[in-house]
């Protein structure tokens, strides 16, 4: 039935035209744009979403370079993640932390003496714990929900429209966050190893530059993300898997692997406090954002998702887990401590195993740095997730629930993007300021999101509800006190920025929720009213202050439509007024004219004056007014044409008796 | 007919309906809001301009107390100007500069030593010959284009678009001077007898507070300009004839008045030169915007208005040079000189004649203060009404030739007020730097006036033309003369930026008229054709997302138009689209429905492809789109919802064989 045919030059496609075919339904579109699809539809094809202009064509071409083909709707599952591609996606932001943990621990003990690193292995244990925790908490709420069981939607579920818009406020601005802190301290990292960055102040610039690749490479679909990502990835876990590993084979052989010596880092004594503790405690403890991306992104794993989810998460707290923990015994081991020279514990650790700066000591550095840049994958993956949900019902704006050309969610990568862009600029680069805002959103969220589960179980009472009750209910206890942990820890650092921001969010979704639901209900249709042919007598009227081609479309129009059309001249000037009706009455038929004098030089309020009360002279019959408008090219137009259409129709519209519309007027084409 | 009818409170008028009446044309329309005029017209009562909304009327009666009662265009007549009243509105520049133009030529002779001070009366006399022969010019031009004979249509008419548009120009940059220069140096005059303002640099707010005070008092209408500025123009204007007259006395008596002695200011000297002459010479001459303002303003008048207006002129020519003479003789009979201490050679022979400072000698000083303010009046009487020539010629935006509530040029002198106070802050109110691009405008405009008029009066050799073209010819070649001495006297002062701005403005002006024409042609009805009841049949198609009353009403209106209505449903979501079918064909009867699936995700341009398709596939029939649009209530809305009916509307308006509809929708009220 769809023919092929040659692709025709002229811009409008010539049509299979058959003479006597008056049928108006189309079941013969274009072969080049649609093809018959099932159940009696026609499909677009690809053709039919190319631009026509020249500048549109440019801009589509260029984006297929950049972004790839357009994919189909139905290409869906294939774009589909397998485990080891979702690994790095999800699990970049984890992995990174290992990197910089350990050290931002140390630091703050330091405060307390070199004695005080002591307390770095049980810290560690404690943070270990804590991770097994919120992954067996985590693996039953993906259970619970194999669509998505983000913190928002289970906390929505379970515990109302407020705990859940909080979840979700709070994990958006965490994003945002770990976007800005985590490439920015890569490039930070990077700078150090290139002096000539630092130098020509190049770091701001490739912070830029960075997070816009990582929003490409995003564009292009999550699972081409997984593709590129991945290297860089597994040569991070394969070199630190085998620092720990060399390292345990040298100290059981009792060859124990010695750091460089090096100036320890002046720390300002202030003595051992529980608070110093806490401090250790959340500054080691401040990445799992990848537990919650996974669960979020469950829809987006080959089938079966949930189990597919289910045992990336555990993968990826296994690794996490002997990673931190194989770090804070290496520096045990070795001797590393905090030093003034900028040389980083992993870096002394690095050297010390591998006796010196060896290639494999490079590779260790390097992947480091790239798995912090790549550590932002994480909130790419997840927080236009999370916008896409929040825009499905209704508290975000509607476009993040659309998938792009490549079927992401584009909207919400371009918007993370330019947040985190700006809050880089705004800040300098200097973003460790941003660091105690960070983290604090994962653990609020993760708190609802355990409470929710609580009462999901409680109110559903499958088999062994009980067991998944207690998991969650502890996992809930825990992540809550590490929340207050965080805020007395951090409070004065900033974190009250956060009880500032996230309540403002959350009014704002609320605000655009009412204003989608009130859109709702005024365009709500009955469900039992019927429409049919019209029953009303109508009449039809144009405003007309001249003998245009704009007006002349409209009267024609209202010809169609009625055969009382009224056209109405407003004027200062009953002597034009009277020359317009002579020509009037020569050129147009079947029309008349009615001149209103406006002597007080104001058009449009007689105008609908006139317009009410003719409405409501004959409440049996509506009032269809045409306002003819020519459209403008150019925007500076505007200051040489007044916009009188646009304030008749702005005073008309939702008038009783009356129904509105606009003729646009363009010089054919 | 039209019965009186009490004021009805709910906001749309009950009607004076009458059972049957089914007529459509409105022949009786509401008594409180219209009444019959002749001709068959109906005739706005003030009541249908008031705004319907509380921030309407609370803006409506505000600007009823500032401005007064709305006039009605039939008032014009009542609004002309007798000659006692279009004296002060006219001459209050001319009238000014006597304050400071003989003082402002000795400051530049000064520098050729006090010596040069001789020579300030034959250059006053040089200005004031030069002054008689603009006004016998100006008489002429007044009485050939009694409609109105400013620079710009006599140019316009004789030499041509271009020349016309160089006068308008220079005449608007003219004036913009003239207000922000005149009114600074008003307050700074003030300023010097109220040590009070500079303390607390009050200066530049009080000029902006004078400027909208004439702004206000013009928007009231020429008129009232007239009443209010009469007494402050007068009482100077005696002042300074009284000052005269007893300094004749005086000296006739033998009690010649001498300045009380004072230092002089200290002048570079530079030696008598052709140059300084000129110099002194162009500062003496730099008033004369008045005879301008009286050629364009003839309408004005009260009949018989050309008349009037050349005795007008003749007065204030005659009064200017006879305060002109007088002041400068006056100042070689008391030896007044150029301060070094501010006290100005007017303040030194008020003294002089009213031996010391008594209070004819306040009342002196202090009008003089008044008349420098309202030098700006010449500008806001010309300013709005050269605009309005401009707009009604479709060289400046179309808004400045409408007359306000007060058949005042309200866009001009808002404009006006605007354009001058930015010039103002923008110098801080340093405004000395601006005086040199002053002038020079009034007097490019007289030489292309003047050689218009030579073209006019050889072209129609009527009787006495000969003279005619004689007196004109002089003063074209004298006006001249004078451009080329300002300009070389004063380009180095910045005069050139005159020719940058001028230039600037004159192309601006050519492209907003050819954007009008282009309009023009593009809605351009030939006079032969005629417009009846419609010929082909027509379809209608709306597109459709959705269940929502927006739509449905769209759909009712095509189903008053054609029997074939088609909506057409664009989707992503084939199993939702099924849906939607059902309950579609549940509730609406005899539109067809078409579903395109678009597995790109894009819906606006495969609706078009499909449109256009239609619209293709059979020109015989008109292809009507009507297109649901549910308005928007705030500007933040945007965001929330996409413009897919603005782009489609864009999209499609001027393709052939397809009309395009907006029907707005808002809930009804």
């Amino acid at each position: 039935m769809a023919d092929p045919q040659p692709v025709v030059p002229s811009r409008i496609p010539r049509s299979g035209r058959k003479p006597g075919d008056r049928r108006v339904t189309v079941d013969r579109p274009e072969a080049r744009f649609f093809r018959y699809g099932e159940q009696g539809t026609i499909v677009a094809k690809v053709a039919a979403i190319e631009p026509d202009s020249r500048a549109g064509r440019l801009g589509f071409g260029a984006r297929r370079v950049l972004f790839g083909r357009v994919l189909s709707t139905h290409e869906e599952m294939e774009q589909r993640l397998p485990k080891w591609k979702a690994l790095p996606i999800f699990s970049s932001d984890v992995m990174s932390s290992v990197a910089y943990a350990s050290e931002a621990s140390m630091f703050t003990l330091a405060a307390a003496g070199s004695v005080a690193y002591g307390l770095l292995m049980p810290i560690s244990i404690l943070i270990v714990a804590l991770l097994i925790l919120v992954t067996f908490s985590y693996r039953q709420t993906i259970r619970a929900y194999p669509n998505g069981g983000g913190s928002y939607i289970v906390a929505r579920a379970n515990l109302g429209v407020l705990p859940g818009l909080i979840a979700a406020a709070s994990l958006l601005v965490d994003y945002v966050l770990t976007v800005a802190v985590s490439v920015s301290s890569g490039v930070y990292n990077l700078s150090a190893a290139v002096p000539i960055l630092d130098e020509f102040k190049l770091e701001v610039p490739l912070i830029v530059i960075c997070i816009l690749l990582v929003m490409t490479v995003n564009l292009r679909g999550l699972k081409e993300s997984g593709s590129l990502f991945a290297a860089p990835t597994y040569i991070f876990l394969g070199s630190m898997l085998l620092v720990i590993g060399i390292g345990v084979v040298r100290t059981a052989l009792g060859n124990a692997p010695v750091a460089p010596p090096t100036t320890p880092f002046p720390a300002a004594l202030e003595g051992m406090s529980l608070l110093l503790v806490m401090r250790a405690f959340a500054d080691g403890c401040s990445a799992m954002t990848g537990t919650e991306a996974v669960a979020n992104g469950v829809p987006a794993f080959k089938p079966p998702e949930w189990k597919n989810a289910q045992m990336t998460m555990v993968i990826m707290s296994a690794l996490l887990g002997s990673m931190f923990l194989g770090m804070s015994w290496l520096v045990g081991v070795t001797g590393a401590v905090p030093s003034a020279t900028g040389d980083s514990i992993l870096s002394q650790i690095g050297a010390a195993v591998y006796d010196g700066r060896t290639p494999l000591y490079y590779i260790l550095m390097f992947s480091t740095m790239g798995v912090l840049i790549l550590a932002a994958q994480t909130s790419f993956a997840d927080f236009p997730r999370l916008a896409s949900i929040l825009a499905k019902d209704g508290f975000f704006p509607r476009q993040f629930a659309f998938r792009g050309e490549r079927l992401a969610f584009s909207s919400g990568i371009v918007a993370l993007a330019i947040v985190s862009i700006v809050l880089v600029v705004a800040f300098g680069g200097d973003v460790n300021r941003l660091i105690p805002l960070y983290a604090i959103g994962v653990f609020t969220s993760f708190t609802l999101s355990q409470s929710g589960m609580v009462r999901h179980w409680w109110t559903e009472r499958g088999p062994g509800w009980r067991r998944s009750a207690v998991i969650n209910g502890v996992g809930a206890m825990v992540t809550a006190v590490v929340v207050v942990i965080f805020a007395i820890a951090k409070f004065a650092l900033g974190a009250w920025i956060v009880l500032i921001i996230v309540p403002v969010m959350v009014v704002g979704m609320l605000l655009i929720g009412r204003e989608y639901r009130s859109a709702q209900v005024e365009l709500h249709v009955r469900p039992e009213s019927v429409i049919g042919p019209p029953s009303r007598g109508q009449r039809v009227i144009v405003p007309m202050q001249d003998m245009r081609r704009d007006a002349i479309q409209a009267i024609k129009l209202g010809l169609t439509m009625s055969k009382s059309v009224v056209a109405v001249h407003v004027t200062d000037d009953l002597h034009a007024a009277e020359q317009f009706r002579a020509r009037f009455e020569e050129q147009v038929r079947g029309v008349d004219l009615v001149i209103v004098e406006s002597p007080y030089r104001e058009f449009v309020r007689p105008l609908i004056r006139y317009l009410e009360f003719t409405a409501e002279k004959d409440p049996s019959v509506v009032t269809i007014v045409l306002i003819p408008e020519r459209i403008i090219k150019h925007w500076w137009e505007r200051f040489l044409y007044n916009q009188s259409a646009y304030r008749l129709r702005d005073a008309l519209t939702g008038h009783p008796g009356i129904i509105v519309a606009d003729v646009p007027f363009r010089r054919p084409r």
